[in-house]
């Protein structure tokens, strides 16, 4: 049996835009369209040339190879024609393979929002269609507020769909905008819909602002449906848009989905989405979410003990599907709630080859728990459990000995009066047979301790020379009768990789001065630094 | 028409325990179990007495009022009876109105991880459930892989609900314990399931794998089921549980299922999800989700400035449902008519008897804006909020003036040569006509600050007396193009009320400082002290 064909449609540029605290540079646009473009999305809808000049620049080209290039804008207004209208000529002007027009098909917003009559609406949804189709352009057509249209009069958005469809529109996008719609709800509608105008011209824009985004798609594509548009990790205002991420992993590793759908999705590309999705978040400097379907950096971690053994004696036990596939890895957590089966795949996975019995394995199990009833907390602070272990495995060169930090924050009055407040911090630090002290500024304690600490390791400085942090998350932490402060602090260095290190102290200088170093001495081992 | 029931059952403090990153503390789970019982959930599962010595603590007493307080465990273990299974035992002694067994329903994982036969399984699950009934509690049992064991062998699945229902379980709970199932196949299973055992005995248990979690809660409800098991915020490992909050929203507020159903929370309880969901993340000390549907404080903000203006014409045609009503707030980024409304509730709920017109609104919304840009958030800082405003009032006498403090962390050899870390503090504080001068030492450089600050205020220091910093969190926040580290400080004096306040700088002792500061003229004001 041959299988259909889903076209996924990509707004991230578009839609994505409106995701509070976003604010997509060329160069970011220009970096997403290609990872969508080599992700095997259809279309890349790349934003709103004629709106900003930063849309309108970033249509002076085609931005793809295979995606088809897609324009956004809105319908002509009303009273002009479409070769009149100023939005419709930009789009036109566009460097673009396709024009996506959004047109309204709900008659309360026509009154309201546009202040027109409903058979205007209709004739401009039609007039730009064909002004868009002569100039060469595919058209797609969001009907927006579409289900909410659909329950507050279905003939009219009816005759939009049908208008778009009859003028000659590739695709008509039934749009959940105000993302309240529930998957039954489209199931029905989308059903209804698709008796007038045939379910391969249909597509899905759903947002998730009652957490059914995904379904919604799906339930559209259940009920005929062929076109998907979303966003890369969920972005877009308010709640998001379907997270394409996550479709893509459902659509090409659910059974029933992969039998019925072709997505023109690659197997190679689909062992990307992970790196993807974490692209994306590095683009835009935000917190990746590690809860995320397939591709979070928690979607494959078990902390359980029980079912930690369960899972390596067959991963089908406890995985919906093998994380490899979407280049993502399986994470057995170390924690106090896990046993030596944890331990033994956390040391796996950290590059140990030791075997179950060896009697360093107890130790350092042992270890971790003394730690942990201290307060460390190794599960996302993998760099210290690293470092813990090359410890108890006698592996970690004396590689330098701070004898002394002193720390000192000063809030006073400047030469002109003002109060400011300046930090600094002193370290002597002993490498081999050399003592080195230094000093160093820095917009906080923590700040000017890292600073001071990494301003000269004699002969190993040029090897954390661009050690960089890059989060750093405190925690107070209760643990048996005083309060101490857990410090996590994640660093990067010239090769991309990222890792965490952690701190436990009732001192906050202190714990963020146990992250620091635990930190440090993990970059020398990854250099492979010697005495 | 009546309404058919809907029970709410809550594993946050059990299965949400499971989160990467999250420990509960005794204090966590009594506070979150508050909240719950608060909120009208029916059931709380408190954890797993018997596992770790912080459960069998939490279950030494009932710990909600009107809730169910529920104990989770295994089903007794294969050659044993339930009477010598010490972990059945254990649920039995738990002070629990409830018992939720988790039972195995896949044969697969019968054989593989507990490693015994299909019919002994059946007896366990049984015999667990009879010992349980005999003591006089309700029994859930939550059969554990149910989809995927359904998919595997129906027949076997089947057997292990109807076993535990002719046992005399209350609810027998269909998990989707991987999170692998999606909604289609949760509709047709569920309605299976419920020509064999009644719907209003079935409960659904989904994950967030595929995205799905809310709408396969959805789906199972729409098939017949009648109870809904989920965490808040969407907490539990991997990808997390199905996010009752979400859920609530929806049930409550979605046209079809308010009409339909009852979920035992009030309208004035759903009024206070917003803040439930963020006193979650405040104890957890995790960064709230933005875009979470309903509660996240991007779920009704606006950035667009097309929908800006259709959204203050009438609100219906962008918001699917009221932010108020779920106590959450409208953003508009460009329009200070919302922001006027949000600041005079505000206003009010914290005793100001200022008049919607009263020029110093506008003066209160545009400092607390401007203070909001540089990363301060009032929500969670009350007494930050009301000092402001009453500044704001030409109301704040001055108290005092600290003109300087330096503060010092040190780690050195003491004189029997171990390496101590000290923390000093120096503050120079103006009061009247004093210039006062104390130093303190501390276990850490904001405890020593708190002890400085606070050691001498001259004629007002018998009014500080009794100050208690209680909770210290601290989070870096990304405001703009640097990172700022935000501060919160929770006080309590011997009046047994608790406030917070805020402190926002690069510097985290600078940040501390502040929220110090603004919670000694917080106690000042309260105890009505005057120059």
């Amino acid at each position: 049996m041959s299988r259909e064909r889903i076209t996924l449609f990509d707004t991230t540029l578009r839609d994505g835009a409106q995701t509070t605290g976003v604010d997509f540079s060329l160069e970011d646009k220009k970096a997403i369209a290609t990872l969508l473009d080599r992700l095997g999305i259809d279309y890349v809808e790349g934003g709103y040339p004629g709106a900003n000049p930063l849309d309108t620049a970033f249509f002076a080209e085609k931005r793809t190879k295979n995606a088809k290039f897609t324009a956004f804008g809105m319908t002509k207004r009303a009273g002009r024609s479409a070769s009149n209208d100023p939005g419709v000529a930009a789009l036109l002007e566009a460097e673009a393979d396709a024009i996506c027009f959004v047109a309204k098909s709900w008659d309360y917003h026509v009154r309201v929002a546009l202040e027109t009559t409903p058979e205007e609406n209709l004739a401009g949804i039609h007039e730009s269609v064909e002004a868009a189709r002569a100039k060469g352009r595919e058209v797609l057509v969001d009907c927006e507020h579409f289900f909410d249209g659909y329950k507050a009069n279905p003939d009219y958005a009816l005759s939009c769909v049908k208008t778009a469809y009859e003028a000659g529109a590739r695709w008509i996008v039934l749009c959940d905008t105000n993302g309240g719609t529930l998957p039954h709800e489209v199931t029905e509608i989308v059903t209804a819909v698709s008796k007038v105008v045939p379910g391969r011209h249909l597509g899905i824009h759903a947002h998730d602002d009652c957490g059914c985004a995904v379904a919604n798609s799906l339930a559209a594509v259940e009920a005929g449906a062929r076109q998907i548009q979303g966003t890369l990790n969920g972005l877009g205002e308010r709640c998001g848009n379907a997270n394409l991420i996550t479709l893509i992993g459902a659509l090409k590793l659910k059974d029933g989905y992969a039998a019925r759908f072709d997505l023109g999705v690659t197997d190679d590309a689909l062992g990307q989405l992970t790196h993807v999705s974490r692209q994306v978040d590095e683009i835009l400097n935000r917190q990746p979410n590690r809860h995320a379907p397939f591709v979070g950096a928690s979607a494959f971690a078990t902390k359980a003990g029980i079912h930690a053994s369960a899972v390596l004696k067959d991963p089908r036990t406890y995985e919906h599907v093998e994380p490899e596939v979407v280049g993502n890895a399986r994470r057995l957590l170390v924690s106090d709630q896990g046993g030596q089966s944890n331990i033994l795949a956390e040391l796996k996975r950290c590059g140990f080859a030791l075997e179950r019995g060896d009697a360093r394995i107890a130790r350092v199990l042992d270890e971790v728990k003394r730690k942990e009833a201290q307060g460390f907390a190794f599960e996302g602070a993998d760099a210290s459990f690293y470092v813990l272990v090359k410890r108890m495995l006698g592996e970690v060169p004396a590689f330098f000995d701070v004898e002394r930090f002193s720390v000192n924050v000063e809030r006073r009055f400047n030469a002109v009066g003002e109060l400011v407040t300046a930090s600094e911090a002193i370290v002597k630090v002993r490498v081999g047979d050399e003592v080195l002290i230094s000093a160093a500024e820095g917009n906080g304690p923590v700040n000017a301790l890292d600073v001071a600490l990494r301003k000269d390791l004699g002969k190993y400085q040029n090897l954390i020379q661009d050690l960089e942090l890059v989060d750093y998350k405190v925690r107070i932490y209760q643990g048996g009768s005083d309060a101490v402060t857990r410090v996590l602090i994640e660093f990067t260095d010239g090769s991309g990789e990222r890792w965490t290190t952690i701190g436990v102290s009732p001192n906050i200088i202190d714990a963020s001065f146990q992250a620091l170093t635990d930190s440090m001495v993990y970059k020398l081992l990854k250099a492979g630094a010697s005495l």
